[in-house]
């Protein structure tokens, strides 16, 4: 565990949190195995291997519960598990395609799709999971959700493309680094909750507060993730460490670090910043001595109270259950 | 000019047999350049790189000349050219990835993305480049026509999946070769003719028809291309010939090439047919000797026929002008 803020009770697992929807949730990951089922050859095998278990379904749970908010009916609750299947299409096509660019080796804990089927079908099962997401979302007849998950996928490339370029910058602004994960990771949740608030028709500031709330949740969710890069375990991230460094990608952590040294001991760290290393040992004790996973701690609590001030036009339980769900998302050690 | 059938008439350019859309075409490139213009960094380089003149822009044509068929609205007209663009955008789109995964180096006399930019790059570009489509389409608000467009985009995927794993495949038989190109290039152009029907609101049977005249077209479209990708001149078609058989990609002369040859020619073919080869000029004497431009010619005119044939619902200054679309099509050496 992460975090240990005062002000909240003992986090509670994600399947207690979002228990009303359970069942939809169930239904969205029966959805995802028809997606792979109902595709032949290669394409079957691949879409299994990224879609089956082991992802978290954050988003889609979000989309549900937003949904949940007022008292849908039948129908809206079948677009919900559409639209919840299509974020969750879109998050595994980003992992794919970012893997390949990453020359990622391992994703909870099995191979990545590069690695198990070679980077030509790699990029195609992305492609694949991306039409899949947008057949899925048209479908549901919402435009302005569909326009939102497309300009959200769009938004995404761009913050990828816009790190891709910024790799191997050991002057990289924290504002850089911020407007990254605001477009990708932080983008994704947000675009969940919105998409699930706007399909149940609660109104524009409800869906813009649980917008925010997404967001929010999102950069410390990211803020988390690179922090685990650091200082988790393989077993339980299920990914390679200190890949991003590896790849030159500058996160808060050494944003952080690279502000707390001085002199030669800071230089020296930007050289080492500037080419590909693997052993980032001596890092890993810089930070250490630097408390530099605390500070991090600190910057990711502040989104996490930013995204609960956002809800607070939602009555006590609805915002007992976000908050609950930010908490999960942030006391987590996977 | 590869064909001269006796019926038709003198081949026009495509921009005399689409006269009257002509501005609206214009429009469609206009806002292609503001896709490139609007982005930022690498990827406004990129784009601009990919979207920028050279393309026939077939697809787009055909958008906007079948929701020119019953007196469009100004606003149906506006939306028929955001179709016409999103269409534009997965063909760009898929070129890139295809690209990527073919190793190609030259496409319309410049270095391909993945060359120019990095196989990283082109990824994200490719990606960026249907978000985009799919956020342009989706503003249309057309649940039909966006669905119909994702369902295109991904058995684009799906057909390029296939024909990936069929590579080096000497036994590769014609009618899997006619699932792939159906899938993919004719796929799309049929789309695009049903989502101008479906856009202007054209009945069911003339949307079908526009639908069936575009996959019959888009056949006969590829067949004169992979005729090009073995006699076709490097200048004109502006990609590198031969790429197909290096990638091992079956196409429909080397079919018929197989079946015209017996005993051991045959079986010195086929053996050919399964590695990478780069030089492959004792087999287009082959092919010039048994006559397989011509049988190719044959099929790709039966295509054409079936196309116009499919238009028999329309009146015939309609017809006339698809007829003479068709014609340009195929009657092309680049």
């Amino acid at each position: 565990m992460i975090f240990k803020p005062p002000t909240v009770p003992q986090a509670l697992s994600l399947k207690e949190i979002v228990k009303p929807i359970l069942p939809r949730l169930t239904q969205v990951e029966d959805k995802l195995e028809s997606v792979a089922r109902e595709s032949e050859g290669i394409l079957r095998e691949a879409s299994a291997y990224v879609l089956s278990g082991g992802g978290k379904r954050l988003r889609a749970a979000l989309v549900l519960y937003c949904a949940s908010l007022k008292e849908p009916s039948e129908k809206i609750y079948d677009s919900a598990v559409q639209a919840a299947c299509a974020v969750e299409l879109i998050h595994s096509a980003t992992l794919v395609h970012d893997d390949i660019i990453d020359q990622a080796v391992l994703r909870r804990l099995k191979p990545t799709a590069n690695i198990h089927f070679g980077n030509d079908v790699a990029v195609l099962l992305g492609d694949f999971l991306y039409a899949r997401a947008f057949e899925m979302i048209s479908k549901v007849g919402n435009a302005s959700v569909t326009e939102l998950m497309a300009r959200t996928t769009r938004l995404m490339c761009e913050g990828e493309l816009d790190q891709l370029k910024h790799r191997f910058r050991a002057d990289l602004t924290l504002e850089k680094y911020l407007s990254f994960i605001e477009r990708k990771t932080a983008g994704l949740i947000s675009a969940s909750a919105e998409s699930g608030a706007a399909l149940v028709g609660l109104n524009l500031p409800e869906q813009k507060a649980l917008s925010s709330y997404g967001m929010n949740l999102g950069v410390a969710f990211q803020i988390v993730d690179d922090i685990l890069d650091i200082v988790g375990l393989e077993q339980k991230t299920g990914k390679t460490l200190h890949t991003d460094m590896g790849n030159g990608k500058m996160t808060l952590p050494w944003i952080l670090l690279r502000q707390a040294l001085e002199g030669e001991e800071q230089s020296n760290f930007i050289e080492r910043l500037q080419s590909p290393n693997t052993n980032w040992k001596t890092e890993v004790e810089l930070a250490d001595r630097h408390k530099i996973r605390e500070k991090c701690e600190t910057f990711a609590d502040n989104y996490l109270t930013a995204s609960t001030s956002a809800t607070q036009i939602f009555p006590p339980t609805v915002r007992q259950t976000l908050s609950a769900l930010s908490n999960f998302v942030v006391r987590r050690d996977y």
